[in-house]
């Protein structure tokens, strides 16, 4: 995009601005679910501003215009923004204000912020923080300021059937009602995309990547709404949703809807509704602002969903294998867009194989140090001369979801400073996998397992060691996370989490490794059992830096990952394969 | 005491609770001031309910008597509490109803409590448990209930001179009322006596082992007044408060001068203040309710402080030495209490010593397995053939305090299982003492490095890794801690913390090892230096489970030991030393 849009976009939010009256615009990056990743209609915060990260939030003023993202983000909002008169906000770095403190330098009257993209205990938070102001949470004149904004999404909804979810959703729906008992709440409103996905036992295909559907539900002791493009539901989901007694409404109904509720008790989390939905209930319901259920209840996989996500591991790890033996034997020349492209080549083997899970990051050299980078078919690096690669890809299969981060070296011998940082981070993903712990351990406890050994060096990444993964659903769910930040959210049994410690040397390169972990008993305890299924590159490895305990553990995985991937290989993968997974030495 | 002592008090409580209608009595362990270790005159749970440990909560109705109290005293309070018609509820455990459910069960119209010895926090919290319910807060009738109740203490108090304390008072209340001005606050209410002490250079004896004396402090920018026995100020505390410009005023002219305050900002830490100093502010005052500036302030030790540290470790060091060459060479028909003697026989060789910093732990074979353990002159285990010994010791010096757990084994050969249980516990101190960690970073994020040997074979210790120290101050103090609990504070420069992994074999023997740290700058990062001086047994490690790391960190530290403390010790106990602090070998 040219920065020349970028201006005059933002003059025409300006203009809007004043003629409403409305000193500072706020305009985040979610959608009325608090989407992670919101369907393109409303990508409005990348419209203005021309930065395409996932997660940011755009402020402007009539002087001013600042762009807050994270960590992640920090090379690619650079170049984007770059020649733009947006000034990027690097969250967590030193000495850079946050969003709140910047708009209350601003002092201003009135805040414009459509309040179907706020949660609403974030506004709740600025009518704290700013007295006396004015917040127009109404919707912003899209038609003005954004006249392509593509149309809402009309891709058909299915029924996820029982043999892969383990638990029809009439049973799901009598869990969630005692839950809801148990918090003594009458009903709930659900707006959670992979919350009602998961409950309903339903996909859809609004969202790429996030098999999930644009909808709202509302549900009582007896009676369950589907608030839902009614017409995308295909016959499949019509039978299920008639199994498990869930009546449908238009999704446009909802607000209407929201109106005619006199709830007593109504379940309705500020941090997932927003704040458009909270007006409406808090005239005529007793709300009782707690977490939803469910999102504890869709983190805990159940025996038939842990077996999906292996056997997607398998199907995935086949596709990887492949894949990095193409790319070790087969990549020069080529490109990272095409690089990314063959593994779709390779997954399309099986036919069990549905879709990305998120967007294909491979990085060759120094692109592999933007954590979230995406290569396009227009701008890619090629893959010339040797270099460092970071692949962070993910799969979704018809039974599971994959996420897995690999780094490897093309084409010559990676330097003793690159096999140092690898295998640091590699004793830190093995310290992880290997812990045990107490029931009640929380995520932000077991953290430092992973960065350990990169602390002793000043060395540190700045985003999290571990998400939540989705079944067939979004690959970044919570509520648990294995941060640096404090999560209350113990891990349970059956939760899946990654495990995926990195580290990014700006203009050289970047490494991160990543398994997909699912969280077992050990007696009383708790520990790690591994999901991923592909091999580490051991010519990365300082089996210096390691103890008898880590190459023990390398081996036995590599042993594994031979065992159940090379059946299905052909004789020329599988004895690299052979040759990748050798048990390696302590020298 | 006879457990019929035990019900008779409870009748006379119960009695006192018909007269005024209360339903439910709490009875905490506290102070007005929410000292962990209170003045005796503040014993009446102790009195009523027969169990002395530091930490427990008494609750009363009708019917039912009931002390929750926590692992470090399961043992003891199972012992103190038996025979009498008192139940014990041990906190943490699965299936213990915490005192607000219980509380919350029992349905009470009036509770009674004495306002003073509960934070405002807490009732608040009562409150909103029990709508509709009366809370009682007036002092009960102690003359009744406890006519032997001890007076208020009359201890002298004494200036802790500049070459001790590293910065003036009048440079600190400089430095207090900035942080004041910062947090938008005119004046401040000081009610936590080690932060009165800290703040204004002086030191008391009206607490046992806490060098603490029983007052409170309100300041503005200009004016500070200390309320105190002022009888009980010798002549260099009134110099040293005349030098601050701090007017003093009688103690019990507090309550009656809240009533004069008329602030539009005061500072009052509802977590800190008791109810009844709050009820009486709340009528005329605004209140900022938050954690004083205080508490971070005399955590991050200044140079001065940390030499003091220091050489009180060097001073402790020898005395430890000595008390551990005679623990193995002549304590054989001695008892646990004899021990503690002992070791304070050696101490007053030091000119400096001062006092215990805590009530000694020696527990012989089971008793070690009893977390705060105390011998007696009437009860004490005698140290009678081969065995376990856990001794958790510390002294106040002139110039500092110090706190240090060792195990050791007397008169045989430790079985396999108590070194493998001793090794587990050393590496994790070894762990926790050599991380190095970002600004930033909280104790609970490193808490699992010195748990993680112990989790791997599902062990566990209840209590915290580590505890701040004060100097020349409570043993224990916050705000920073090392535990599995989220504690939002930081480790910062400065900081003194225990690193005190356990093991307890519940009837056979308990296991702690503790050592004191600051944190410390390692470039960027933090890190932490080993200030205890003190020899491990080697004799208990086994040096298989050693990493070559773990083995180094033990050598060096033990030519540490030996070179600090060595010039000081006889020929005899300094051979005794060179052996002990022999470097370990890998096998």
């Amino acid at each position: 995009m040219e920065k020349s849009n970028t201006n005059e976009r933002l003059h025409r939010l300006r203009a809007y601005m004043n003629r409403m009256g409305i000193d500072v615009c706020i305009i985040p990056s979610t959608d009325p679910h608090q989407s992670e990743y919101p369907a393109s209609q409303w990508g409005l915060r990348a419209y203005l501003s021309g930065f395409t990260g996932s997660a940011g939030t755009l402020a402007v003023s009539n002087s001013e215009a600042h762009l807050w993202t994270d960590s992640r983000y920090f090379l690619q909002a650079e170049t984007q923004l770059s020649g733009s008169s947006i000034q990027l906000q690097r969250m967590g770095n030193h000495g850079v204000p946050d969003l709140l403190d910047w708009l209350k330098s601003q002092k201003p009257s009135v805040v414009g912020l459509d309040g179907r993209l706020f949660n609403y205990d974030y506004v709740q938070k600025l009518e704290t923080l700013l007295p006396g102001c004015r917040f127009l949470l109404q919707a912003p004149a899209y038609e003005t300021l954004w006249p392509e904004r593509p149309k809402a999404p009309s891709a058909s909804i299915q029924a996820f059937p029982l043999e892969h979810n383990g638990r029809s959703s009439l049973d799901k729906l009598t869990d969630l009602r005692l839950a809801l008992h148990h918090l003594g709440a009458q009903d709930q409103i659900i707006a959670s995309l992979d919350e009602i996905a998961w409950l309903l036992n339903l996909r859809g295909r609004d969202i790429r990547y996030n098999p999930v559907f644009e909808s709202y539900v509302w549900l009582n002791e007896t009676d369950c709404i589907l608030f839902v493009q009614t017409e995308k539901l295909d016959a499949t989901a019509q039978q299920s949703l008639r199994e498990a007694g869930v009546k449908t409404a238009p999704y446009n109904s909802f607000y209407d809807f929201l109106k005619t509720i006199r709830s007593k008790g109504l379940l309705t989390d500020f941090n997932t509704l927003n704040a458009s939905v909270i007006a409406l209930l808090k005239e005529n319901c007793t709300l009782i602002n707690q977490a939803s259920p469910i999102a504890l209840m869709k983190a805990c996989k159940n025996p038939v969903e842990l077996n999906g996500f292996r056997n997607a591991m398998r199907a995935e790890g086949i596709a990887l294998t492949r894949w990095l033996h193409w790319l070790e034997q087969k990549s020069l020349g080529s490109n990272e867009y095409e690089c990314s492209k063959q593994l779709e080549t390779f997954r399309t083997l099986c036919p069990d194989y549905i879709e990305e899970s998120f967007s294909s990051i491979v990085g060759f050299k120094a692109n592999g140090a933007i954590v979230h980078y995406e290569a396009t078919a227009e701008q890619a690096e090629p893959i010339h001369g040797e270099g460092a690669l970071l692949v962070d890809v993910g799969g979704h299969y018809k039974y599971g979801t994959t996420d897995c981060t690999r780094s490897i070296y093309l084409h010559g011998k990676p330097s003793s400073d690159y096999k140092r940082d690898y295998t640091d981070l590699l004793k830190g993903l093995i310290a992880l996998s290997t812990a045990r712990f107490p029931q009640g351990t929380r995520g932000s406890q077991l953290d430092v397992l992973a960065r350990q050994f990169l602390w002793q060096r000043q060395e540190n990444y700045l985003h999290g060691t571990g998400h939540g993964v989705g079944h067939c659903l979004n690959v970044h769910e919570g509520p648990q996370s294995i941060r640096m930040n404090e999560n209350p959210t113990p891990l349970r049994c059956g939760m899946v989490v990654s495990n995926e410690p990195g580290l990014y040397r700006t203009g050289q390169y970047g490494i991160r490794l990543e398994n997909l972990l699912c969280v077992q008993e050990y007696g009383s305890f708790l520990q790690f059992e591994t999901l991923t299924l592909c091999p580490f590159e051991t010519t990365c490895i300082d089996t210096k830096q390691l103890h008898a305990h880590e190459i023990q553990w390398i081996n036995h995985y590599h042993q594994h990952v031979y065992h159940t991937l090379s059946e299905a290989l052909d004789e020329e993968v599988r004895s690299w394969l052979y040759k990748k997974t050798k048990p390696i030495q302590q020298q």
